[in-house]
């Protein structure tokens, strides 16, 4: 999995039926030891209820489709967890609620 | 899944049996921000009837399968969506009405 | 789905039993505009009978295993189309009939 | 598989329900050969108790969901082994024992 | 599926329960045109019962576990083939009997 930072959205109205009623977003991938953007962003499905600005963890492949959201749907990335803390060697890199 | 821009058509005579009467588009990835050009094309099967110039969601890997039209086929990569709108934190930076 | 020209074959007697009686093509992937090499090549199943010099249509993942002949094989790439045209925003700039 | 070394954690509270009583573990990809830190992080599911400083192989994609503890889950990278020694062409270049 | 020399083994005693009796063995990927070191090497599971030297395909993903070794298992990567022959536009570039 990859942590990200939801930056934004996609509105699709013509689209596979399967995907009616999910929330597509726009995830920037970040560096995991300090949340600096990293790379380019991409298009992962909401599961969690996830917001603009929250750092997420985003799977892809066959596994974005292991959600009660995403089963028998053509998504290729889902958002399926909100990042509290990350801890690196002992450090706290990342606290949410530090945030803001 | 990433977002691009349909450019062209491939059309294969002799294929799996699977694949007659899909439609195989060429479609060139863009950037989300300010959808101009960015890597290189590839081939995706329409599923949600997209045209030439139009901005499209494609989505890869086996999750490409997970539509009325690619299932059981051998396709990797399926246009799922046409775009309407991108939005990033806060700004429109895609309206397809504007487009043309 | 990648486009690229079969340029060679790899044979291996010694093989995981359901690989036998596939041909192992050697495909260097091309530019979609103008079928130039690009990239590295790579070893593919042949499902549609293709040939030494022929453009072709490369599937992989999960999905190479969605053919008559390749279902169940330890197969991550298959030829399964032979492109007779490629047609890019109005321009024809491929057709198997100029070819040799 | 790749092989890498376990250097952190992630913590996510709200995350798809599957996920519950998975330990997220931050991963760096190391050098076969001399196990020093190559590319980027990435975060995987343990599933075999591995611990902070430990040596691990990571297997990724849909395999990843092949182990008791990541069955059905959104996972797309799991901790299946823990590595104890490489050998490269004769010469043991790594041993767990040795480590420490 | 892409070429590659076995170079050596890695040994987890701890893994997860699926993988035991599984011989994990270092691939080196190589050109396919001259067989030289390209890239990184990888971890595959052996499913033909290939030595250090061999020249090998390796496939990957989940077609990885379609052999009667690796079915089931969390295997990203296996060995599904001994190379004899590499012919590319007509020339023999690899022979295994002239090895050694």
């Amino acid at each position: 999995m990859i942590v990200g930072r939801v930056v934004g959205t996609v509105v699709c109205t013509q689209k596979d039926h399967r995907m009616e009623g999910t929330r597509l977003m726009v995830v920037q991938p970040v560096s995991i030891a300090d949340q600096a953007s990293e790379g380019k962003p991409l298009v992962a499905v909401d599961t969690v209820g996830s917001g603009i600005g929250e750092l997420v963890m985003v799977c892809s492949g066959s596994s974005a489709r292991q959600t009660s959201r995403t089963v028998n749907t053509p998504t290729d990335a889902s958002i399926m967890g909100i990042v509290d803390n990350i801890e690196l060697l002992g450090s706290l890199v990342y606290r949410k609620q530090d945030e803001k």
